[in-house]
């Protein structure tokens, strides 16, 4: 009944047979809409409403889609994506040791990083994506490809003890990763985080420094935390004390930690970053191929943690694939609670949106299709025979995650995927470049 | 400098980058090509050479190809591809008793495995699987799929106690299936199995009498056994043993004996079955989702067992992708010994083929590329930004399982997927009936 004069504007209505908001939890909406104004999500609603309500200057209806809020990787190196398969089936000690330090002591300057970041962005544009946290040298460079692509990302700035790639020492990663601060204060596609890298390669002082600084300038901590039995028995022998109780004492066991790994927890231990509101970022596939463990999400889950999704870098991987991590941590929730219900569907799938969110301080903003929130949104469609029929809308999602692709994706409202294509990468020059990393690693495999 | 007309016929050349011989072990060869004379491996070497010494009628050239024998699924239930998505996240006994029980009551028929069984068929073609077995209902329909799309199926035919859909009891079932027996004797393409469900749902009598006649005409046995911890606790206090106790009572560990599941095994347990010749079935995907545990492949393996890889049905994983089950099987087995050189790579490639070839007893014909050997190969392709770059050429198509698509099929030789197409089954009609049982699935939801 409405004419055009009397609908509201919007930049961008998106309709699709099926939309899972995140939040409110566990619901499929059929036959569902978004309204987008100024990069914020203006509307959601019944397709036939915002249809009669909206007019809008670009409509895309999405058939077969399933529309989710957009991805959020809490956990990767994404410069590593040169280094997928370098390493393959080695133990764990050799695998670092005797290879991937070498390799990225050889290779990694500024181009490894841009190209390695730029693959890694196509990879998780077209699987899903739109916010990840990086970990790796040259941040400042990451943080160009994040804006040169349109992706959200949290720079966890690597702080070690020693000499690195990227910087001459401790000092100089402070220096670097604050100034990195200071360029993007109050942007809203690039965060800084702390990024140390775990305790047992950054020392006491410097911890300290970290949370001191943290809770100033209010920025969060990310780190690498009992990643396997290994690290854990040794800081009992060197410390009479796990690593978590360590950083307890410290005082960063808080709700702005975001601890990555985390396989190897006693039941104090669970109880203890509970009630201390620490993130956990849970990285299955990495886990699994490192043979580091299982961290205990489930546990974690009733005790009160937030959980969130991460790939970790593609050498330990080797995908970056947010939406079959999610798939692996609901079969591994499974298996280690002995109870096919528990890591259901859509808990896995709030773990890689608003899980990922809470854990970068952003659930206001991001991680949920709702009123007001920011506007990164998927549409995946299920594609092959795999995906045949369609029973269980967030359970195919999930369960038959490797049959769902990405066609459209949007931040802040802007199409960096549009029907499986992407808008801000040019590809070939990717592969090029990619190909040329790749010359450079079989030279010093 | 040979002329056609001094060279040899053969029916087909296909050269890729790579390929992946399966035995030997563990290699890799560039630039290789596989010649096919009447269905059979005629020549396997370096491309130029082939090249230079055969005239073949047809020349399949596959940039970025990678070669392999065609995957076997060694246990799945085909028709259940139509209740994928029926039971997400149920508790075990909900899932089986109220849900999958009760639709398969209402719902099967000729009909439904017929569809069913096809789109089992286009899923796994186009993932590279050529040879499956499968244990369901009206095998003799299964038969008929399996010959129309040409693939190679082994039925173990169900028996049970108490009728079903099939038979009015377990009588009808022996002679139903020796029956199907009788009318493929001598086919290369379909293979008769004894298909006891369980220990629990087929009685002393009945296993004693598939033990006889198994022996009598040379047909496998292929039984679900100790899949999960709540069986092998009733068998235990029903019988005062183990499931697996009371099969090498009746005399069935033999080699014979395809043993699928197997996630609780006590280390006697072990040398038992392995010291008698059983071979093993691990779904790992399954196992998981319906939180069973996890086969512990590295012990049987080390024992002396051989191991094959299965899907299980759709309804319990939710894909009948083998490549997948294969880099689940490498992950689970890593973080299960606790090295991450566990479960490697070529291991598990060689689970997925002539681990499966060995189960049905068809290692002499089946499950690598060696002369003599039934021309049943995949070339694999792989797609996408998640694929880059290609450093390890094994380890990329196992751990990088999603990212690897079967570009070309041919079973005996014959081209079943083509350019990503299937050349056996019409699509088209396959997703018009697919959708007319997926109403009637939804319907008895």
């Amino acid at each position: 009944m409405s004419d055009r004069s009397s609908k509201r504007a919007c930049d961008l209505l998106v309709e699709a047979p099926w939309l899972l908001p995140v939040a409110p939890q566990n619901v499929a909406l059929p036959d569902h809409a978004v309204a987008i104004l100024n990069g914020r999500i203006a509307a959601v609603g019944p397709a036939s409403e915002l249809r009669a309500d909206y007019a809008p200057q670009e409509h895309v209806r999405v058939d077969d889609g399933i529309l989710t809020p957009g991805l959020v990787n809490a956990h990767c190196h994404a410069a590593m994506t040169l280094l997928r398969g370098a390493g393959e089936d080695l133990p764990l000690q050799a695998w670092l040791q005797d290879r991937i330090w070498p390799l990225e002591a050889a290779l990694v300057d500024e181009d490894f990083v841009r190209i390695g970041t730029t693959l890694a962005a196509a990879e998780m544009l077209t699987s899903g994506t739109t916010t990840f946290t990086d970990m790796y040298f040259f941040p400042e460079i990451v943080a160009e490809v994040a804006c040169r692509t349109g992706m959200r990302v949290q720079l966890a700035f690597p702080i070690f003890n020693g000499a690195n790639v990227w910087a001459s020492g401790v000092d100089e990663c402070f220096h670097k990763g604050l100034a990195l601060h200071d360029d993007y204060r109050g942007d809203s596609h690039v965060l800084v985080a702390f990024g140390p890298h775990a305790p047992y390669t950054v020392d006491q002082k410097s911890l300290e420094k970290i949370l001191m600084l943290s809770q100033e300038i209010n920025l969060g901590v990310h780190i690498h935390l009992h990643e396997n039995a290994a690290e854990v028995a040794e800081a009992r022998a060197q410390h009479g004390q796990t690593w978590v109780e360590r950083l307890a004492d410290i005082g960063l066991l808080n709700p702005q930690l975001q601890a990555t790994h985390m396989t190897q927890l006693t039941r104090q231990e669970i109880d203890l970053v509970a009630a201390n509101g620490v993130h956990i970022v849970h990285c299955p596939h990495s886990n699994l191929k490192l043979a580091s463990g299982i961290c205990p999400t489930t546990e974690l889950a009733a005790a009160g943690c937030n959980i969130a999704l991460g790939t970790d870098g593609a050498s330990s991987n080797n995908t970056l694939n947010l939406l079959q991590e999610a798939r692996t941590a609901s079969l591994l929730a499974k298996v280690q609670a002995g109870r096919a219900d528990a890591g259901n569907a859509h808990d896995v799938l709030a773990m890689a949106t608003l899980g990922g969110a809470r854990a970068l301080g952003r659930e206001d903003e991001l991680g949920s299709i709702e009123v007001g929130k920011r506007a990164d949104l998927v549409a995946f469609t299920p594609t092959g025979f795999a995906a045949q029929p369609l029973l269980d809308v967030i359970g195919s999602l999930i369960h038959g995650a490797p049959t769902h692709q990405a066609r459209h994706v949007w931040v802040e409202g802007h199409a960096l995927v549009r029907d499986g294509s992407l808008t801000t990468i040019d590809t070939q020059k990717l592969h090029r470049d990619v190909e040329q990393q790749a010359q450079r690693v079989r030279g010093a495999l």
